[in-house]
């Protein structure tokens, strides 16, 4: 027999051998084990609450985080680089790409910010708001963090109420 | 000046007038606008009803779909290209991977199976269970269905107890 067919005859066993033993790649952590942090000074204003129910690197390329953000509370301009989905849990909320819009968030929406764009998420400065942000890291980063959004920028007039509805 | 330069002073021109324009790329759908499907009979044993969040090739690679399982539903044996994240919201449900231990999962878990990997989720016998689910698509697609996962198989033993714990 050649050398080759040797070869793959032993990778073609070690890989069959591989796929009986898959009951170690599932993995479960429980709530119990994960922790919440408060939100760093320099990427939020105000309360923020961030529990990571998994992170890039650790498994895959992507992040969740469930975010509480204290009536007030919100991250600082920043952007995703393979965009970033928002799922809001609880509560209403404010959100604006640069140059667009203040839009009102509530419950049950989700909210699409492609990749690039700089933007911000929070609570209303009268309510908290809750969400889950789901992004993809790219080359290792999972955005650029820009500079803090004003209160003349966060208490801006919000679009109509009915422009999402 | 040299037409290369005019071009790039073009491209410069259009990208900051792109960039002016942002307000279009933040997307909103809200809980009302979506709608909910029974799990088809192909990939679902029960009844489970699914949601979905968003979609991969709406605006990324990314789905989420939250679904909710009567007590005795499961999804059929099936894998992701790059791998599912579940995020469990409800109730008291089994996964298992291809191979390995069928193993209890409960609200405020978070469940990883790597790409490729054969699984199946679903309700306990006598419990309901509501996940979120985020998977990625690759190349187009979102992953290979297998068979559905036999009442013999669903009904195994649990692993111990303790062991997610």
């Amino acid at each position: 027999m050649r050398k080759d067919v040797l070869v793959i005859a032993a990778l073609t066993a070690s890989l069959f051998a591989a796929s009986l033993l898959p009951a170690q790649s599932i993995e479960i952590s429980s709530a119990a084990e994960r922790t919440s942090a408060r939100g760093p000074e320099t990427a939020y204003t105000g309360l923020a609450i961030a529990e990571f129910l998994f992170r890039a690197g650790e498994a895959s390329d992507l992040t969740a985080g469930e975010i509480s953000f204290e009536p007030g509370a919100r991250t600082a301009w920043h952007n995703h680089p393979a965009g970033q989905y928002l799922i809001v849990t609880s509560g209403v909320g404010w959100v604006q790409a640069r140059g667009g819009p203040k839009r009102l968030v509530r419950a049950g929406d989700v909210v699409w910010t492609p990749p690039g764009v700089f933007h911000w998420h929070g609570a209303t400065a009268t309510q908290g708001m809750r969400h889950l942000a789901v992004w993809r890291f790219v080359d290792g980063s999972g955005g650029e963090l820009g500079e803090h959004v004003s209160d003349e920028e966060y208490l801006a007039e919000v679009e109509a109420a009915d422009a999402n509805e």
